[in-house]
């Protein structure tokens, strides 16, 4: 497989980043992961749009204007209908101490895959310890580079046998999952938290929110809310709509999640068409 | 220069790491910055206790017992008495979602600079707009390279011509700046806000605790206790300690850090001789 490396394309394999970059020292950077059905990148102007604010509340003076094109090539090279599509852009190669110095030249990688099939069996979440990060102390709206946190709800979900944990913000509100956003149903209504309490806007809850058939109601839910959820979901880019059955160790079970996840994924699909027969 | 890295003494301004390094996909690792005097590192035991402590808390198996080693002969090949040492460990190269699958081989790079004199003019802080990241979403109390927020504390700051930014809490509480810790003295007692504050507990921290003939106060404190402060300080590994002489926008200002700056690089002088002599 190729990537996009700084202009050029090189083998992924063997691609690599000074030492000095301060992706690598800071995570001091942004990323966007982007799913490409029968070739076209899906909601491509939504993953655009929050990279360019990304960049401006990071002053990162990265030319994105080729990363389309870049993109096309891409594919073609990897011969790659269905992918998934990363695009990372570091503050470059500069100075070694927080404040950047000399940072003229950021870093622009794109890498593509083949897309993963999402896992096929409704999963768990586990009631993560860790707190979402503030969005006083980051830009969290944005895909920051700040990958920890969410590194280590991950490992704890897994240790637990769990696919991700669920976030609460400092305020006891649900937030999201690690790598996800949450949607429940309760009767005909389906529920998600705002932007408010501090998680990022996925491109798949906003595709999710402009699909639903059933009303959807935001705002700053307490977790007690979800022991009374009928279905309970969790979404992104890569897993679509995965159902989830039971929050542990709380116990609470979900049994209609599957249906609804299933109804979901019905949904994305003839958006996804729909846009591939647009194009 | 050369660096040590996984292993091997590389030229630095050449030395790379893959694109599927986690350092640069997510800052999924730690760092240290040690001073050296005289060939040695300072309050080494420190440094190795908050690393050890960090790569536990982060579950990165990484083997450190040969890098004291791998220092020295860097400091020998590049001809270095008196450096700055940055030790930086990352989970390696794995999985590309924030599940951490495969990272068989965590990245051990090692850097060593002259070390630089501290800014020789008395400077400003800047009262930041970015909270400190709260200890419930991140282990702060080691030194994850997790950049981004005082990257952006340190940009803010210097648009305001500000040396660093003083952060704040959730609860309104004084932690300290982006890059370093914070002294201030009323009377004859010393004040630092506690590590309960959410704050990383330096070295230099710690050893101007250890050296100081004043009484000192730890606490969590409000930011109105700095507006009767008579002298403030700012330190870490490569500034010791700086006089802080003003808070913006506040317009506080300490006429007597310089001073107490001066007072303190003299019991880390002496500290430091000690340690050379009875190495």
């Amino acid at each position: 497989m190729y990537c996009y490396l700084n202009g050029r394309f090189v083998k992924a394999a063997s691609a690599k980043i000074p030492i000095q970059d301060r992706g690598f020292r800071y995570g001091d950077g942004l990323f966007e992961t982007i799913a490409v059905y029968h070739s076209r990148p899906y909601q491509w102007d939504l993953h655009i749009a929050r990279l360019k604010k990304g960049l401006e509340a990071l002053e990162i003076p990265a030319d994105i204007s080729g990363v389309r094109e870049a993109i096309l090539k891409l594919l073609d090279k990897n011969k790659l209908t269905e992918a998934t599509l990363r695009i990372a852009i570091s503050r470059g190669s500069g100075s070694q101490g927080y404040l950047p110095i000399g940072c003229a030249c950021p870093t622009i990688l794109i890498e593509a895959h083949e897309r993963v099939t999402p896992p096929a069996n409704p999963s768990a979440l586990w009631l993560s310890t860790y707190e979402k990060p503030s969005p006083q102390a980051l830009p969290i709206a944005c895909k920051t580079a700040q990958g920890l946190n969410a590194t280590l709800v991950r490992m704890e979900a897994s240790h637990h046998g769990c696919l991700d944990g669920l976030q609460l913000n400092k305020d006891g509100h649900i937030t999201e999952a690690s790598s996800a956003n949450l949607f429940w149903k309760i009767g005909n209504v389906l529920y998600t938290p705002d932007e408010a309490c501090g998680l990022l806007p996925g491109t798949t809850r906003a595709a999710l929110m402009r699909l639903s058939p059933y009303e959807v109601k935001t705002g700053p839910y307490g977790l007690e809310i979800l022991e009374r959820a009928d279905a309970v979901i969790v979404c992104n880019t890569q897993w679509q709509a995965m159902p989830i059955v039971e929050l542990k160790p709380k116990g609470w079970k979900w049994p209609k999640s599957v249906e609804l996840a299933q109804e979901m994924r019905t949904w994305l699909a003839k958006d996804i068409a729909h846009a591939a027969s647009s194009a």
